[in-house]
């Protein structure tokens, strides 16, 4: 699904912006990169130290005059946009994009341009008319204009976590199997083992004597429900059971503790 | 929900990626910065050309040398993860961070830091264990380094969905006015007491000669977990501490315990 996606920047002044737009990408596993008509260089110093390793998607970026060349062979195109627009156009937001892409994807030679503006300008009513849906990322309303780079950081994730639930749900009964139990001393305490050290622990407090069993107020309910809620695993039974015997044998030693340093 | 949001970026080297933080975070509707040891300038030429009109976060920004110092009145602390940790720690996707904010929020005091690291490096296992729960952002796991202000993005970003969410449901119903906050010694313990708790714990096991702080193997991070996991209400916090005391009074206690029954 992601191999489908194809990024798209128009006008880009920056080339540092590129090459943060091509970092963020590559993080989310989308590697195809479209530049229409940049206002500057693409490949320099800034844009390769930003793209920070994935400056190989520089490298590949087609780049083309206008936005109908560089979307050509795609079969759904989603302008990056602010939310008001005189004449409105179907708007999603990244989350409702991303849920959309499974669907548009089983469709043989599906692709997918997803088109961000002019870092000062975004794009013009022509290019979001050439798309068949808008996307709008829910900004502060007293601060809403992103840096290109984090726009498409942000549509790049949400298109990532729909592809993990598909992967996920693909994956279905197969991945249950798959999934490896956890060793066995990360696994949780069972029931027994519990009781045993809430016995130990009553036993230990009134040892102290911090309990009393005659006026139990709600301290052992109280730590029951606080150990209860953590779900110990086993290894960390055995610490808690071990600090009990610890603290037994230095109260119970006749010969008393060594002294503290 | 969103002004009980803290971001907390630690050692970071790059005045340009504070200010791009500041403007990811003033974009999502996040005005609390915190800055730990930075390791260069805060505000130059270089934040505030990033910042990009968000630079009031820089000029409001508390700096502090050390973690507990930025995070001590947090109910709630989470850390940005790569995925594996030799000893794994609750791990939350940053979906899954934003879903259990309303609820954190509800209750009186609460206030939520979300901690990054260093550009190079992350944080360290120490501050991870310092932290309740990790989250940990899905990345192409060939290229996972994201970059700071894109990691703050997301995360940012997907807890201004769940403030929408919320807004959008509270719209629908007054519901959420039912819901009493919880009371006084059913709040969740700071990080402040939670750290003056394990080092009372870490003092104790020493005197009863569970632990060797100089060979300390994973005895601390493990209870860390567990008790972290546990969200401990203070008053819980309470009863440890005086569990702490009592044993430290029974072991010290030169005349000795009192003779079991």
């Amino acid at each position: 699904m992601l191999e489908r996606l194809r990024t798209v920047l128009i006008g880009t002044s920056h080339s540092g912006n590129i090459g943060g737009v091509a970092r963020a990408m590559h993080n989310m596993g989308l590697d195809d990169l479209a530049l229409v008509a940049p206002r500057g260089e693409v490949i320099d110093q800034e844009s390769i130290s930003r793209a920070s390793g994935a400056d190989h998607l520089l490298h590949q970026a087609r780049v083309s005059q206008t936005l109908d060349e560089a979307v050509a062979d795609c079969t759904l195109v989603v302008g990056a946009s602010a939310r008001s627009r005189t004449l409105p156009w179907p708007m999603l937001s990244p989350r409702e994009l991303a849920a959309r892409l499974p669907d548009e994807c089983r469709q043989e030679g599906a692709r997918i341009a997803l088109v961000f503006g002019r870092e000062d300008s975004g794009l013009t009513n022509d290019e979001l008319h050439r798309c068949h849906a808008h996307v709008h990322i829910p900004t502060n309303a007293d601060f809403s204009s992103l840096n290109l780079a984090a726009a498409v950081q942000v549509v790049a994730y949400e298109c990532r976590m729909a592809w993990l639930e598909q992967q996920a749900s693909k994956a279905g009964s197969d991945h249950q199997k798959a999934e490896k139990p956890p060793a066995s001393e990360e696994q949780r305490a069972s029931h027994a083992d519990l009781e045993r050290y809430f016995a130990h622990l009553e036993q230990t407090l009134t040892t102290i004597g911090f309990h009393d069993p005659q006026k139990p107020r709600q301290l052992m309910a109280r730590l029951r429900r606080l150990y209860l809620r953590a779900r110990p695993r086993r290894i960390e039974l055995n610490i808690l059971r071990g600090i009990l015997t610890a603290t037994n044998k230095a109260v119970t030693d006749k010969a008393g503790p060594p002294p503290r340093p």
